[in-house]
């Protein structure tokens, strides 16, 4: 397979707007990319993969956008583990059809949100077919000293807490979210975090895989599940509360403390983002809701979303 | 977006098939992988995709052989910076028509050639869809003590080197190449590497790359270019040599050192993989092709495929 010469034209363009860094002495340009760690460092890799008709539709997504969200989702990713981003890499199956000024805008979107969380583009791949767009990013970041948080350290009688709120994403959010990478290093910095997972799934599913991951329970109170304007204002007849569980695509950190840390976090919040405290880790397994009358039911894994 | 029960149950599968690393805390089933670098190391990054109808049809290809390919081509970039790879990560995009034998098979392909190169599978993301199958890997690695090899320390008076031999890889050698990981190592150990890249444009094409980013011109000698049996064989009425300068997909390594470097290298070859001296570099910028009667044309950037 012969690379073509737009290709090549369009990687020179990229790298004309990147910026150097340090940290990283060989970015766009060779075989591969090299970034420095000079301590005793963890490097933590994640990466998603977004496909046109599945993660997005454009239009209405405009490229910029498309270019944000594939960057955010793995900044998500990478403040799921409290982790500092440092390199993301871009590559791209893009359709025949769109020019050079599609690709352009689709890497401004990129690299804006890149710049404002101090990320470098190093690397990546450009490719042009007659499919539809996919774009895979990987983000290289590194753990702070207190390392990284896993899913896996849930224990009984932590406060299940979360950031912002929840449900109805897919009618903006998803598209000009926020990834909560300071959120989750002041965090960090405040508390021993046990566990943690930014939620894209759901706030059911992923707090099912801290609990599968952990080997714990959980039981969640209906009424303090922070839910979004956005899941309030959706009118296919189902509670907004399902939506909060089950949408996905919220973004927001879902983590476990002590009981201790959790009352201190909400006395005294270290940035303006709102915390939850929306129930408590408990010995055995899965999750059960329950509500102001004391009722409990078993919440599914993937919320109700499946069964509605 | 949903992830479906099916998509979560093949990453199970593939998490049961893959081992452990000392070097890797944290692997598949959080949201980001850690890998340790223990000492003042560069870490080395590497991704490429391969589309369905652009760099493989499957048949003839068989979806090992795509596994096998899509891990190879990332391991032939580590080996370009003569770094030694440990951690891989596999994003794909499947056709909802292929079952979860053949997601099976592609990832049997890519596992049987990571651990030939004790390399981990610590992570990706799995999605089906409606278009033709994506995948997406990249490769984490480090440099050795000697640093990185990069594309732009080409210097007058170097001999230019190649291992192996090409053009016609696409009748089969593009599926079942050998990333020449060892053989990169060993040179690096041998020798002073002053550049080196990985032929996969082609090798017009990357000495090209090698000469851009080091500010470099070259001289090749046509006669002492080693062509591929399987360029000889090719009866398109192109000469082999214009195969082998312009077809891409050897994975071979194309690098340059000092004359007397080179002449040790050949006098004493580190390895069984074949090593040839096919130019010099030169002041200047661009590339001239000399044949048996010291007659020279310059070389295009791409060879003569597009002119021909």
């Amino acid at each position: 397979v012969t690379r073509h010469t737009h290709e090549f034209e369009l990687i020179e363009w990229i790298r004309s707007i990147v910026g150097e860094s340090p940290r990283i002495p060989v970015g766009i340009g060779d075989d591969a990319a090299a970034i420095h760690f000079p301590r005793d460092a963890k490097c933590l890799f994640a990466t998603d993969m977004l496909m046109e008709g599945v993660h997005f539709r454009c239009p209405p997504a405009t490229p910029r956008q498309i270019g944000r969200k594939a960057l955010a989702v793995n900044l998500s990713d990478m403040a799921a583990m409290a982790g500092r981003p440092l390199a993301a890499f871009v590559s791209i199956a893009l359709p025949k059809a769109v020019g050079r000024a599609w690709a352009e805008e689709l890497h401004r979107g990129i690299h804006q949100l890149a710049m404002e969380f101090g990320v470098t583009l190093a690397g990546g791949d450009t490719n042009s077919w007659n499919g539809p767009f996919v774009i895979s990013v990987g983000v290289i970041g590194e753990s702070t000293e207190r390392g990284p948080v896993l899913r896996r350290g849930a224990q009984p009688g932590d406060w299940i807490m979360t950031t912002g709120a929840f449900g109805g994403s897919l009618s903006g959010k998803h598209l000009s979210f926020q990834p909560r990478i300071m959120e989750a290093l002041q965090l960090h910095e405040a508390v021993s975090l046990h566990a943690m997972i930014d939620v894209s799934d759901g706030l059911a599913s992923d707090l099912h895989h801290i609990l599968a991951e952990s080997g714990v329970g959980a039981v969640l109170h209906e009424k303090t599940i922070p839910i979004s304007t956005a899941a309030h204002d959706i009118n296919d007849g189902q509670p907004a509360l399902w939506h909060a569980l089950g949408d996905g695509e919220d973004f927001e950190l879902l983590f476990t403390v002590s009981r201790e840390e959790g009352q201190r976090l909400l006395d005294r919040p270290p940035f303006d983002v709102p915390l939850a405290h929306i129930g408590e880790i408990v010995v055995g397994a899965g999750c059960v809701l329950r509500d102001a009358d004391g009722r409990e039911r078993v919440l599914p894994t993937l919320g109700w979303q499946h069964e509605l």
